[in-house]
């Protein structure tokens, strides 16, 4: 159909400049003509709702055919073109004053998940699609809150050792600022020890506190196709477990941010588990002196 | 057809006795079933020689209409089933001494692969049930060795923190002897930081040199199905860097080795990685004192 090779078009395009530039106005241009392809295409699918086993969240799944798409939060989803221009205009300007965090969270979620339900429905099984989205797409909002393109590789130099460590994305922001180390998950389950891993090697190879951890993910749902259930799978011990032995992840950004991994702000040791919008509207301060 | 039916009942009870105990007698029974059962169903399937590009191996795949099974090494591979019975008696008595290593290496390598070519046929896209056989194949034969059943969790208390920490493989030896965290991959791509940083988390809630991390793996080829092509993706400078930077990993043991991880027993810093029957055949000790 036509409206589904537009959005492959459009990624495609994401990927093809994003590997120059991340934070260019080719890839700006590409994500938003990609946002309202999958608004059209979505708005022809039905919606069947889930049953959420989450607490105080609500889900619903697209569907075309027999084919259906992953769970999508309800009052996080929003087919509302306004906001979505409005945020893209905040995005693209880099001020983010004149929407408030909620609408912020709402728009950059539902970017976020209509791509994923759109290939969800097209492509039964692809699951590397919509996480290489995702990763553009969030390296994008970084991009263009930190003001600089980010690297995915760093140089090692060790004695007779000289080599290149592939890496998550890296912002430098240049001599004697921070650097920050962002990966993004759509999802991280017990695969996120990767996470800590990599931080752990940039410690490492750099010394301490050269490179601050940001984690940026989509959500943790998990949907039961047959039954039709939503439930969130959070491994927060685990993660206390990895902040205390491996390295520290400064803040980790949710779109739709799990309760339990929220909880971690109030614990020990303490991680900065916000929604999306924070990132956005706190001082970035916040991640330096906590 | 019924001999996939008895593989994978086979299969179902190596899952049921191996919760309890991986050592025991049952599991024993069951994988010397499947691995019978899976010579009669593949000597019924066709070959087709691929075109290797890893220097100095030979490979093909199994096929039947048209699935075909993954890679797998010419010279490895045995159709001998009175070598696969050496193999398995002198696993259960655990004396290897009227076994050569190549002929251990064969047919441990053939029972490991030989499972995974009948579900690659059966069950297009599944590769959770090899991966699940090969953890309790390895599992088991590491049990019979060490004459001990492992556990897969360890407990942690820090302060007002008291949980359980999911592992891979532990088994323990007893008061003042060693302790194995035994991970176990069919292959490990970027996918290996893993197992490094499960060792640091052991380290560093028990002490470095309470757990000696021993890795065991299947092969680290890649087959493209549609040029008939065979790969091998090896990241060595990325485990340098791992070995370096997040904990050691003692040993490595490959049914298919890979020449340049090999090659790492030669370089700084030194992992000894070995073919699978050197953990039978050489002493342990030689992995509590390099």
């Amino acid at each position: 159909m036509k409206s589904y090779e537009h959005i492959i078009n459009e990624y495609e395009g994401i990927k093809k400049s994003g590997v120059d530039n991340l934070n260019s106005n080719n890839v700006f241009q590409n994500i938003k003509n990609l946002a309202f392809g999958c608004q059209e295409y979505l708005s022809s699918c039905g919606r069947i709702e889930l049953i959420s086993k989450v607490a105080d969240k609500a889900y619903f799944s697209f569907n075309r055919g027999n084919k259906s798409s992953r769970a999508i939060r309800n009052d996080l989803f929003t087919t509302d073109n306004k906001l979505l221009e409005l945020f893209l205009d905040c995005l693209n300007s880099n001020e983010f004053n004149s929407i408030s965090n909620d609408d912020l969270d709402k728009a950059g979620y539902t970017i976020a998940i209509s791509f994923c339900a759109v290939i969800d429905i097209e492509k039964v099984g692809d699951q590397k699609t919509p996480g290489t989205f995702f990763e553009y797409f969030m390296g994008h909002c970084f991009a263009k809150k930190l003001n600089v393109n980010p690297e995915n590789k760093v140089d090692v130099l060790n004695l007779d050792m000289e080599m290149t460590l592939p890496t998550d994305l890296i912002f430098d922001l240049g001599p004697n600022k921070p650097k920050f180390h962002v990966p993004v998950k759509t999802s991280t389950r017990e695969r996120v020890i990767q996470v800590w891993a990599h931080q752990r090697v940039l410690d490492g190879v750099y010394g301490s506190g050269r490179f601050i951890g940001v984690l940026a993910c989509l959500s943790e749902t998990k949907l039961n196709k047959k039954r039709l259930e939503v439930v969130e799978i959070c491994l927060p011990n685990q993660w206390r477990l990895y902040q205390l032995y491996i390295a520290q992840m400064k803040g980790v950004y949710y779109l739709d941010l799990p309760e339990v991994y929220a909880k971690l702000n109030l614990s020990f040791p303490k991680i900065h588990v916000k929604t999306f919008s924070s990132f956005f509207k706190e001082p970035i301060d916040v991640l330096l002196t906590e």
